[in-house]
């Protein structure tokens, strides 16, 4: 049994086939982002150390950076007790978050209101060419 | 408005009106557990300052620790930048997962196959008092 085949075999995935996923830089310990990935997007990111979610949007696979150039080496690929959550701690190139921030992570509720605590280090036009 | 009415209006919880909520030790970055919110829960946590998720086996509000004692005292609610997900940093009182274990992200998967990586630090019989 290959490490995949373990780790399919240990995760419960929802009724649509998918498994929410946390991904964490590994040595910050910053979370980047929360994600989604089916039983495809698991064999592939163990397959090739490179984190691959399933968008829900476009359907399909989601080789995350493969348009931004932002890609998550991953670190560790850890399973909670009841196998319906992933946290991969990854290596994160750039940016994580689509508006050109660290985290997606970046607007607190604080008594006062919605506050951002995270700033825009990178251009969006620039992740994706537009 | 109050944070919680603004954070309401920030949250895009799902068909059952829900949003999933990672947990995080505020100060050594541990990644705790994965639980669901609804908006009452979300209301209760920042209005208390200890997080109160939604248990989807119970369909009720799940106070986190008023059974075991190990409850999660908020740091800091976050958003991400589509609404979908939430982040708590906490200070959790002794172990998150309901196993003993520190975090309930103990199982790696790796080449060799699944591996434990966190013990168990109290034994759960001590927690729910069977």
């Amino acid at each position: 049994m290959t490490d995949a085949q373990a780790a399919l075999a240990a995760i419960s995935f929802n009724a649509d086939g998918l498994v929410p996923a946390i991904a964490q830089q590994f040595d910050t310990g910053e979370v980047l982002m929360m994600a989604w990935m089916n039983r495809e997007a698991v064999a592939e990111t163990l397959a090739t150390g490179r984190v691959c979610y399933y968008s829900r949007s476009r359907k399909g696979l989601w080789r995350k950076g493969e348009t931004s150039g932002q890609q998550q080496h991953l670190k560790e690929f850890l399973i909670d007790c009841d196998g319906d959550t992933i946290l991969v701690k990854v290596d994160q190139d750039g940016v994580a978050c689509h508006t050109g921030r660290r985290t997606c992570f970046y607007t607190a509720a604080r008594p006062e209101g919605l506050v951002e605590v995270a700033t825009v280090q990178v251009d969006p036009k620039d992740l994706y060419g537009k």
